[in-house]
């Protein structure tokens, strides 16, 4: 009744950590990894490798740089079968800084870049392979790059890259499942000798629908947050996915536990989740920087004023 | 683009009163079907037609009754092409209180049945058409009662019955897509003169995603409720339903400003939306009485020991 092949990976304290700076405490992220290994989660993904010359220790918490010693902290002690991710974004990560995975507690890095970008992150890539970790590229903004230039970048991938796993990534919250389902195939009829990963993001409530329709079309490898924490609306909700799928070395209990405990005092003090100006900019297929100001302003509730902006952008 | 058979049904009131024993103010009801109303939106349904010998005027609201006068005074003034419906369960209903259509302001009566009380349903829509109404037949609880007797309730409604409409309702939040396109497909292969209609709970987030489903499959009567409330964790929002819609009738905007201005302030008194304990029982194709009667006692966040009881159910 189940895929053996099907990897989730908990990236709760990585997208989790765009609300608040990456400025989870290490004990959050302990309880957050512990209760991930005790789920029998797959992967664990810490956060961001950026590089300090361009961001400031002072301004960002931990999980923005992910040292070494910072995620050894953070896990020692802890009995585990998840592996350990980071995420890199193109331009933002200093190579001199990542040590040789045989060096490292991380055993997967993951670049995320946009269809324009892949050159550069099919070097980052190869360059982390070599180092010994898995990889993977992660497409973003997909919903907006879906002229020929997506074919080419998935052969890139294909023919040049060590990428273990190509990541469709639903960054705008816009994908419905028939999208997903063209975009899964279309992906696999170039990628061959590589996995695919789904990313949802869940404006219109539908990142744990379409994560479904990813795996209906086999796709393998699975994001999802905790209690779907994550900017704005969030992401797909691990403890969904995890009910869903039917591998028993899955235990939804542990997850259950971390949300009465960690969560719902969490989402007291930080927002996310079903908020309407994102689900406007989810169904606009715009990026939620517009939402995010509105929310930070005394119109955070002016959904109709909104909408007309929203609709208006590029007709001026 | 779009498809012209497509109707929208809001429940709202009807829905949303489940929570709060139908005592929406006149005043509510009244903005809500202004609003509805602005928006295009085909049908909205207002509440319970119940027996009063069966239900206190006392106890309850005047949506639990739904009497012609009361639903005049919510709607008059209002220029209007949105019908109104109202809703009665098999066994709840005294017909002798149902005046005929030409003398109401109700369009549609809608009758919700379990699979087993199928023959009473027939005998209340053929009752209600005779009278003059638009009719539907609403099966409850379908994903637990997917066996032959579900396709013989079919073809009797086919058959026997003057309904208009027979909907697929996901009572207990259990479906997901494969499952949706699975009972639309059974329901229009005995059903061939009536639509098939889609009424989703959102326990696990996918009430939309299943709605989209049933679309694509051609069901056209849907069912959708403002902000997503409903009893636990609500039902597909309407909004995003209206924003996937693409027929120029339809506008968003008087739905968005509605939320701003009613539903925001009702949701910090009364709780509908992504709650756990209705995601596990969602998950577990269980009735969400044991998730109501959690979030009613002072374990309401216990989730893990939740889910244990859950899982031991008629295991003992």
């Amino acid at each position: 009744m189940y895929r053996p092949q099907i990897k989730v990976l908990d990236c709760t304290i990585r997208d989790g950590g765009l609300i608040n700076k990456h400025d989870f405490s290490r004990e959050f992220a302990r309880a957050v990894y512990r209760a991930i290994s005790e789920a029998g989660v797959d992967y664990i993904e810490m956060g961001y490798k950026n590089s300090k010359k361009l961001f400031s220790a002072k301004e960002f918490g931990l999980w923005k740089f992910c040292e070494d010693d910072d995620i050894r902290r953070a896990i020692e002690g802890i009995e585990s079968k998840t592996k350990i991710a980071v995420m890199v974004d193109v331009g933002r990560v200093d190579i001199d800084d990542i040590k040789p995975a045989s060096e490292s507690p991380v055993q997967m890095i993951r670049v995320a870049s946009y269809v324009k970008e892949i050159d550069k992150a099919i070097f980052l890539v190869n360059h982390f392979a070599d180092k010994g970790y898995e990889t993977t590229v992660n497409i973003m903004a997909i919903s907006k790059d879906q002229g020929p230039e997506l074919d080419e970048a998935f052969h890139q991938i294909e023919e040049e890259s060590k990428a273990n796993v190509v990541y469709i990534v639903d960054s705008f919250g816009f994908l419905y499942q028939e999208q997903v389902e063209h975009l899964v195939k279309r992906a696999k009829a170039a990628i061959k000798t590589k996995e695919i990963g789904y990313h949802g993001h869940n404006n219109q409530q539908l990142a744990f629908g379409n994560t479904i329709e990813a795996i209906i079309h086999n796709a393998n490898f699975l994001d999802a947050t905790v209690y779907g924490i994550g900017r704005g609306p969030g992401n797909c909700p691990l403890e969904l996915l995890v009910g869903f799928l039917k591998n028993p070395k899955f235990d939804l209990g542990p997850i259950l536990d971390l949300i009465s405990k960690e969560f719902i005092p969490l989402r007291e003090k930080i927002e996310w989740g079903y908020i309407i100006p994102y689900a406007i900019s989810g169904m606009m297929n715009e990026h939620p920087r517009a939402a995010i100001a509105l929310r930070a302003s005394d119109k955070k509730e002016n959904y109709r004023e909104f909408y007309e902006s929203i609709r208006n952008i590029g007709r001026e």
